[in-house]
């Protein structure tokens, strides 16, 4: 079966509507697709059709191999079965070792003739587990009819020929979060293989081992496979669809830079009886810093923080727009009558640069509390960047700003000859971080995954221009020059890092479909 | 001995300048003495001139039996032993038992004909010791040169006729605080039985055996002896004089109110990239509620907080005027360039109330903070009365402000119903304390004592109209219905509540000069 993308051969057309979506079939709102495209999507619903039992088995043997990071054995068994599995679809394949940390696989489908080359990403590595909270065995993986919280029974896995429901349930550590899109993979390689129709692109294949503990090595691999890696687009297949099922493709991820402010007030901590009125509170001094950085409408005051943001397009508007509907939902699930910016939409909010107190710490609260000064007040920051905003320059403007305020800035607990020639003093530690990465929804590499998509689920999908995660996606563009796009399967009620993980099967086959369509994209 | 002040008899005038007053001899200030009043002091003089190595044994005698309230044998050892001090010397005296908690020593002498009653009060009980960090053991008294810190040698207690260094100081728990002025009181009784001058006032002596322990039992005390302990003025015989060595006077404590406000945000940790910039930011909005109570210049915002207020009289400014010369001294020594209020007197600022955050709590701040938005966020403030202030009012108004700023205001952490009714939500918990006292320097009983303190000191004493702490002054004023007055002794630099306590002699020395003087007032 060498080569096997050679010999591709036209197939008969069948229609989209032979397969009923997994997601609830609507009438397709998208531009038409190529025969060739809709080709592939009816030939990946007739193999998941036809030999699901196959795929459901395949997935459980990658789910009992055990994929936390810092299990070496295992993650090398998790990365030689996933050689083998390429290796065995006539997909050029190896682990990329040499660097450090858990080997990413490479793999590689060359196209001939193909003008476009796309990346495929997934991360095979899953959350470290606490066994004793798990339904089942998390690498035993376990079949159920629904949700385990629903009632949900385990049941055999299926037989050849056998139905099966698309609302059962597998439960494993890594089913939701990422090794769906490896069963995916493999199974759309098969269908188009079984109807001998080959991928438009060249195809590659990027499945990092270290992701859920924190992607160490992802820049120096980038780097040193630079070439190897190059590609005209990412698709990062991690994450789940919408909270309502409905497909989601997300354009971008927020960058993140963080600081930590300390004010001072006296040297030590002071009798608030015998001082309370005459030694500066350094609780009330932060939060009079604090008041000054963000308005009661949800507005950051510092000067410039909003110049450097990347305007929002008319696509990402219109995408906005249609994911509205759900923010009253959204804000009854937090229990929040109202939410930032006179409920301005939620994905319009991710959109721009963001200020958050993560933490204040000054003496202490509750049962604890004492009548004291505390001699200092801290403030733990962190701002969430936007396309354009550069996380150095952004934490120079709230540095300014809080020298505008008349502190002087220190960078570790001042001396006593500091402290008695200023009145203000505030410590400043920068947490410099990433910046965000967007894709505009009107470049070609958008509109195809869109269609593709669309195609797959028989329906428009939920389109956010970006993510509130900061993923490392920045490091594509950065370091590759690449745009990525997020193309996530699985479902959102997956509980990824909990215990019982799971994947939902309507999930699992919308993501054969969807590969099938991303293979063929016009 | 009986009915010793009944054998008054005139005695020579003595210059008080034939004594040097230990605290430094300045010239007098003050309004001619009565000459029964200077004799009595020229008496305290030479009697400890004379008799120091014996007032020196009979502290450390005292000193030697622990005295930790919760150590019932030893609190009944130091109240016995105090009850047959006060007896030797004619005193009626007893232990106040019946009310739980170590009981107070009351002691009577009456003096037929006079029109004034005085109750000197001074408390037996100190802190608990942690042994291992005192340079020798707290309940052996030890005499040393001078400060331990200083270098200080152990030496022995002097024998009768040896030459006694005013530097000198006795270490033990309780030397400072507060028994020190039970041995100024004894050596001051046989100071005045020796001369034959019999006190101007009834005297009653009042000592609490838990005042380091809270109090807990003295306000029943209070109430159950009211007639015993009825008076035209209490004299508070604690705390430390001021740190310039010169003598003080305090007229007044401060009052004290806490409340805790919590503010809320989403109905848990939201992950800050996904939610930044959408769900509300407990922590800014604690930040701004807390911004809009107290102004840049040191000034409480909250509407009416300084009405209920008792102005402070002609007497008191000109006590502050005098005492605000220490002031850039304590800035120095607290690491303050400015303290609040454009640097306003430290005793002026004692005298209004004041509203201190005394805790800061969300999330986490360093090493432990992490990408959230946390639930809420907590300020804990103490509110520190001023005369006329009530606590429970003074609480009402910080509540009518927060409820102002839009705050929907809790008891309780509120329920998804309240969450999704209200914007904005606070909890509030109050813990209301007790009033202030204070007693104008326009009354009898002031200038009585000030004229005390000055002939004892050869010195004007400094005034400090309010102190910072809150002692329970305010139950002599609210459950007796008597004026009290400060009257302390110690040196500030006697390691009170702390290892290695001690008491200056030269202290002492005033202690003895001043009992005399107090006894003796017009």
């Amino acid at each position: 079966m060498t080569h096997r993308h050679r010999r591709a051969r036209a197939i008969g057309l069948l229609t989209a509507l032979a397969f009923a979506s997994p997601l609830g079939l609507q009438a397709l709102q998208s531009r038409p697709s190529a025969p060739g495209q809709s080709a592939a999507v009816a030939a990946a619903r007739s193999h998941r059709a036809a030999h699901g039992a196959r795929i459901l088995a395949e997935f459980a043997e990658l789910l009992a191999i055990p994929n936390v990071a810092s299990d070496d054995a295992n993650i090398r068994r998790n990365a030689d079965w996933l050689v083998a599995a390429l290796r065995s679809r006539d997909v050029e394949a190896r682990a990329l070792d040499g660097l450090g940390g858990p080997p990413p696989v490479y793999g590689e489908l060359e196209v001939p003739g193909a003008t476009r080359t796309v990346v495929i990403y997934v991360h095979y590595d899953g959350q470290p587990v606490d066994t004793a909270r798990w339904s089942s065995p998390p690498w035993t993986p376990t079949l159920r009819t629904r949700a385990v919280e629903d009632g949900g029974d385990a049941i055999p896995f299926p037989e050849a020929g056998d139905a099966i429901d698309p609302e059962w349930r597998i439960y494993a550590r890594g089913a939701g979060d990422d090794k769906a899109p490896v069963a995916a993979i493999l199974a759309a390689l098969d269908a188009l293989d079984a109807a001998s129709i080959a991928p438009t692109s060249n195809i590659k294949f990027f499945f990092e081992g270290e992701e859920e503990a924190g992607s160490d090595h992802l820049e120096a691999v980038l780097v040193e496979h630079a070439d190897l890696l190059a590609a005209d687009g990412w698709l990062i297949m991690d994450g789940p669809v919408h909270q309502s099922r409905r497909p989601q493709l997300f354009f971008g991820v927020r960058g993140y830079a963080g600081l930590e402010i300390t004010v001072y007030g006296a040297n030590r901590y002071l009798h608030s009886g015998h001082y309370g009125n005459f030694a500066p509170n350094p609780g009330m001094e932060l939060a009079r810093l604090l008041a000054s950085m963000k308005d009661e409408a949800g507005r950051v005051l510092i000067d410039g923080f909003y110049a450097s943001t990347e305007p929002i397009g008319a696509e990402e508007r219109a995408a906005i727009e249609a994911a509205s509907a759900y923010d009253d939902r959204l804000r009854a699930e937090l229990g929040l009558l109202a939410s930032e910016a006179g409920n301005a939409p939620y994905l319009e909010r991710m959109l721009i640069p963001s200020l958050n107190v993560r933490g204040l710490t000054s003496g202490t609260t509750g049962a604890t509390a004492r009548n004291v000064i505390p001699p200092s007040a801290t403030a733990s920051i962190d701002v969430r960047l936007a396309k354009g905003n550069d996380p150095e320059a952004m934490l120079d403007l709230v540095e300014e700003h809080v020298r505008a305020q008349g502190y002087h800035i220190v960078r570790e607990d001042p001396d006593p000859a500091t402290r008695t020639a200023h009145a203000r003093i505030a410590r400043i530690d920068r947490s410099p971080g990433y910046p965000a990465a967007r894709v505009s929804l009107d470049t070609p590499i958008a509109r195809s995954v869109i269609e593709a998509a669309t195609l797959a689920a028989g329906e428009e999908p939920i389109l956010a221009p970006t993510l509130g995660g900061s993923l490392p996606l920045y490091l594509f563009e950065a370091v590759l020059g690449t745009p990525a796009v997020g193309v996530p399967i699985a479902n959102h009620d997956d509980n990824q890092h909990a215990p019982d993980e799971n994947l939902r099967i309507a999930n699992l086959w919308y993501g054969v479909d969807l590969v099938a369509a991303l293979m063929t994209m016009e």
